[in-house]
């Protein structure tokens, strides 16, 4: 079957790709639509570095096996699909059901991330595994390509979550790209009543409005910070640099919610935190209540994720998508659509 | 009068110093003892990198005129003192009551810290000022060179309190030196059933014991995190390198408390705190409530600051004691005693 695959710091697509075959516990379904992940842009033009750092990490469990980066990497975790078949004594939703999931492969030997990998196929691919267990039907009448959002839009509201923020307090969200998008739609969903968001691009300051935002601010013209004492700060860009922009500007006893994963070393003042009382949260993914409150709110129109999605391609052209969403001015999500 | 202040990165002693005359609301005392702050070691060296950090601060009240290194600095904030008179219109203890304080002066001008000044005189110094609304009367019998650690241990009662340790959580202390100390007896009082102190001088790790660590580490031997996960980390070190050591080596969820002020730019990969969603709180100095707490632990005794004065020194030798306390093997806290 075909596959868009990395390799050599490229997407490629491979027509000679081995059909998956569900195990036990396991579906096997056709990719509806596949989001293109910042992180995969990230991992496709810096994977050594982010596998380096991975390995230097300690305190976490190993999950899946060490990612090769000379061979074919397969990647695409924002997945809608529709169930082909399941594996043996598989309790699973009928052929033809439309489904999302929180991109997680269980098998016989363990847990594996549906992230980057040589073996575990990813949603950049005609056909792909997922696990039963953790399916989610998604409600008659939503869009596929919407459903596939779904994965995106919980990390905004495990964002909005992990920082306790209510109603009255004010939020400024830094960066517009889908990561600042999703967690401005959150903060929405959750009531919260002055939302300010910045960006460089005009593009993404008018998609933040749509999104929900109450005002934005070109950082080119003025500081974020100018005008707006906020209780939480979102740190949606994840490029070095902004996390001391942050620390040296906020007012004091901030919480700064990192969100944006900056993979390269970064420097910063602690002198600036300290006097401030600043807490910095790093925060990631969702939990499965998340991810399912997710695309309750996106089948309920509570969260509308069309204005999203700037542009939709074939396995043939993940490459070419790869290269349009590094200029921001055009482009925010585009699905594959195998 | 005399007074030891900072002139060319040295402490020197002057003779000439005009002395203070308490203003309504002011008290004027004799400085029974004052301990030596790292802080003050860190100004002494690098007190042009400190002040232009925090001329790039944003998000901060101005408290105090601006200071000027290149006229005499006066230092000194731990101080224990005794009354000897007040200005007009003031409601202050009898002449003769020993005191502390939290070294904040107040004036009909504003609010100044007692900490860095050209004008506000600290307590390496015969005399200086207090604000008459902030004296806390030293209980009957406590040694007036005891009172003055009240400063210094409620810092590290207030860390204790920002990391909202419970009991039967772990918690690990990087560092040894007054702060480490003073988290370690604050831990210890809030009845933390297991703390592990790390350091690498041999003399902090047996002080960290006495004042109340279960275990100690030497990290030159093996990683503070091994056999142990802590719930609550303490960075008490304050030198580079050290926060990015904990995001990479502390397990997943780690809250991480940073009580070490490093006032250089330090560098550090954001990547490690992202997917074990670590959080890092700067906490800095304590309120009114946690001093005045500190103040009885030590009149009471249920913290012993005994073991820590290392050192006494009168205002003509606070240069060589800061000098002394660039040597941890021999040091932990010198006071000045006027």
């Amino acid at each position: 079957m075909r596959a868009a695959v990395l390799r050599g710091g490229r997407m490629v697509l491979r027509d000679d790709v081995p059909e998956p075959v569900p195990g036990p516990g396991q579906v096997l379904v056709a990719v509806k639509a596949c989001g293109i992940c910042g992180s995969d842009l990230h991992f496709a033009s810096h994977g050594a570095d982010a596998l380096a750092a991975g390995a230097q990490m300690e305190g976490m469990p190993e999950l899946g096996e060490p990612v090769d980066l000379s061979a074919d990497v397969f990647m695409g975790h924002e997945i809608s699909a529709e169930v082909l078949g399941s594996g043996p004594d598989t309790d699973a939703p009928p052929p033809g059901t439309v489904v999302t999931s929180i991109p997680v492969l269980l098998s016989a030997t363990g847990v594996a991330p549906i992230v980057y990998s040589n073996t575990v196929i990813g949603g950049y691919a005609e056909r792909m595994l997922l696990s039963a267990p953790l399916l989610l039907p998604v409600p008659n009448g939503l869009d596929p390509s919407h459903a596939a959002l779904t994965e995106p839009m919980a990390v905004g509201l495990h964002a909005a979550n992990k920082s306790a923020i209510t109603r009255d307090e004010s939020a400024l969200v830094l960066g517009c790209g889908p990561i600042g998008m999703a967690i401005i739609a959150a903060l929405r969903l959750r009531g919260v009543e002055h939302v300010v968001a910045a960006d460089y691009s005009e593009t993404r300051r008018r998609l933040a409005q749509t999104m929900g935002a109450h005002d934005t601010v070109d950082p080119a013209q003025r500081s974020p910070f100018e005008g707006i004492t906020p209780a939480v700060v979102f740190e949606a860009v994840g490029a070095p640099g902004v996390l001391n922009d942050i620390l040296r500007r906020a007012p004091a006893r901030t919480r700064v919610v990192v969100a944006g994963v900056c993979m390269e070393p970064d420097t910063l003042v602690p002198f600036y935190g300290a006097p401030k009382e600043l807490t910095v949260q790093f925060v990631f993914a969702y939990d499965a209540a998340e991810f399912a409150e997710t695309l309750r709110a996106i089948a309920e129109g509570t969260i509308d994720v069309a204005p999203l999605v700037t542009g939709e391609v074939g396995l043939d052209r993940v490459g070419e998508a790869f290269d349009a969403l590094a200029r921001p001015e055009e482009q925010c999500k585009i699905l594959v659509t195998p």
